[in-house]
């Protein structure tokens, strides 16, 4: 039952344990990113509420929390300032602020909380962290293929042994629409419910392909090849004479064929039905998914015009992201996180003895230990307890 | 000027260079306090209004930032959520929450940000970084003790040369009081105008203690014996008729014994006239200063009922504060911070080798160096500019 110590909903104290877990965690993680070459920006908790507002849609935007104006303004029950609701608004902003100061391809990470007042459940949290990598500046399949095999470099530098990378392109898609000659006014929102094959029947799947305007007929056919059993080489038969498939599936050959050395071949796959919900994507997409984990732990792709739209410069870019929060609970126990809390307890004997015993546990500290005095009050036979 | 693309006022973004050397700056504080025995914690950034309210004073209320409610509430104005204004309110929450859970003696630290809506000014943010160690449940001078030489490793870890350390006990005041025979009711308070002997003249301070309600001839003499070559013996001999004065005496002198192994002598002094402005410190007291720098850059001390206040169990408890945003900028540049963003930078000569030029770059990473390949379009010659 929630009392009144409580934090407040949807939020968490992290205990000794829990933090030194979490921790290490991000330690792990910055090392790899930093690795390939990504450098760490830290921007504010929050940000002036005109620059959050409107970039999340109607339903983000109250998701927002607001921060009241203060002093004389404060009775007028405005907001100026939002805690941040991503790490990409913040980035965007940062590269409109300091466009010549940073490197004409600019890859940077970012591990920190952002802020959503959705209504809290089962691991979904109002504060949670996000861990973050993106170049901007590139329009070279390199850099997807860089920021997918950082974002799978870290998992592994985790300690996750169990996961897979489903990839595709947004001009697969553009090109599946052409294919099977639907309207192009459509968009590829239209193809949205393909993601749920793996957890809907096929033939729910088409129902919702026709609630969204696909014909009957091609709304099934997409379907049967999406789940015939050689359903790739189907689609890729199909994209050949599509410009724009033709592309996307060099996009998605080119990502498979740069990641080969890092990703092992059973880990990755071409995945022609994933579409990812967000609708700014352009190039190569991909979602990491773990067994028994719905929904998936990580994901990323390319959004050449979406800096721009969030007030940012014009400049390709593409990116990753963690989902740290449901990764965190994946990982094997043990590690540096359960390591003791203490390597030496110094017992002090008697008063007089304090300030030799206080010496001791500085000897050990010398050492690298962990060490502490006892600071109770319970006498020696209570302290060896 | 600002623009629209600056953090909101009196916040910052921190890009590659200073981040890195902050991360450093908070791993090295982390690594020093783990070695004392501190457990981390972590609190969420906002805390429910009613925690945070009338923890602060007046003066601290106006600058707490109010998160708005939200969805139907939005409208009413009213809030029901703010950022932290501390640590320590978080600390004493905490405690009332798990209580039986922590440890009898708690040993925790907590590096994070903090937010405050201050006027900003040079070296003063609305957001910035706290870095607090405390023990709760121990009455021991040896946990005040402990606390000092933390903070002191903490420091000369960060590589911090030059820094001095002013010790001093409320009760030593609280025995000053009554040696002078000040009427009790006027409290330690009366004695804060001593705290500015090192940047006022001696008769602007007797001014400022008559003020505050203390006669005349006992304001000139107590800044007299303050300002003496000799004033530690003569207040050491003036104090030994209190009871509270000796025992004042008796906590100073055990934390210079105490600390002697560690902090070495030159560094550390009884300091008579180290008063704090808070109110809520009973017991050591002491603060960090280094040349060059107004106020301190670090200070501690024993506050065994402000937990209690702050809505927490009735706790004994010591502590100790880092002004981290003070203390960075006085750091010697180099080290870790001011490694180059990349060892290994691989030049694609042209693309039919850039999955070479990838495999090359994670051979790189594979042996410990940061590596990237070349992202730009820019042609070989300019590539090597």
């Amino acid at each position: 039952m929630a009392t009144q110590f409580d934090p407040p909903s949807g939020t968490r104290d992290f205990l000794a344990a829990e933090a030194e877990r979490r921790e290490h965690a991000f330690e792990v993680i910055r090392s790899v990113f930093t690795g390939y070459g990504f450098e760490p920006l830290q921007t504010p908790a929050f940000e002036r509420l005109d620059v959050l507002l409107g970039k999340y849609g109607d339903e983000g935007d109250k998701l927002v929390f607001k921060i009241l104006r203060r002093g004389e303004h404060e009775a007028s029950g405005e907001a100026d300032l939002a805690l941040r609701y991503d790490l990409t608004v913040p980035l965007a902003r940062v590269a409109a602020a300091y466009g010549s100061q940073l490197p004409p391809v600019y890859k940077r990470y970012a591990i920190g909380p952002v802020w959503r007042a959705d209504r809290p459940g089962k691991g979904r949290f109002r504060e949670f962290v996000q861990c973050d990598l993106d170049t901007l500046g590139s329009v070279s399949v390199l850099a997807d293929a860089e920021a997918l095999c950082a974002q799978h470099d870290a998992l592994t530098a985790l300690g996750l042994a169990e996961f897979g990378v489903q990839l595709n392109s947004r001009r697969v898609l553009a090109g599946l629409l052409e294919a099977f000659g639907v309207p192009e006014e459509l968009g590829a929102g239209v193809l949205i419910p393909l993601d749920k094959l793996d957890k809907l029947r096929p033939d729910a799947v088409v129902s919702e392909l026709e609630g969204r305007g696909l014909a009957p007929d091609v709304a099934a056919e997409l379907v049967t090849v999406m789940t015939a059993p050689d359903a790739v080489e189907r689609i890729r038969a199909a994209l050949q004479p599509s410009k724009e498939g033709a592309a996307g599936l060099d996009e998605v050959d080119s990502v498979l064929s740069l990641v080969a050395g890092q990703i092992p071949a059973g880990r990755i796959a071409f995945t022609p039905r994933l579409v990812r919900g967000l609708s700014y994507y352009t190039g190569p997409i991909w979602e990491v998914v773990a067994p028994g984990v719905p929904g998936s732990i990580g994901s990323g792709g390319r959004y050449d015009h979406l800096i721009e739209q969030l007030g940012g410069p014009d400049t390709p870019a593409t990116g990753s992201s963690l989902g740290v929060e449901r990764i965190l609970p994946l990982l094997p126990g043990g590690g540096e996180a359960e390591r003791g809390r203490l390597d030496v307890a110094v017992t002090v004997m008697a008063d007089e003895f304090s300030r030799q015993s206080f010496g001791l546990a500085a000897v050990a500290r010398a050492a690298g230990l962990r060490a502490s005095i006892y600071l109770g009050t319970a006498r020696l036979g209570r302290q060896l307890a």
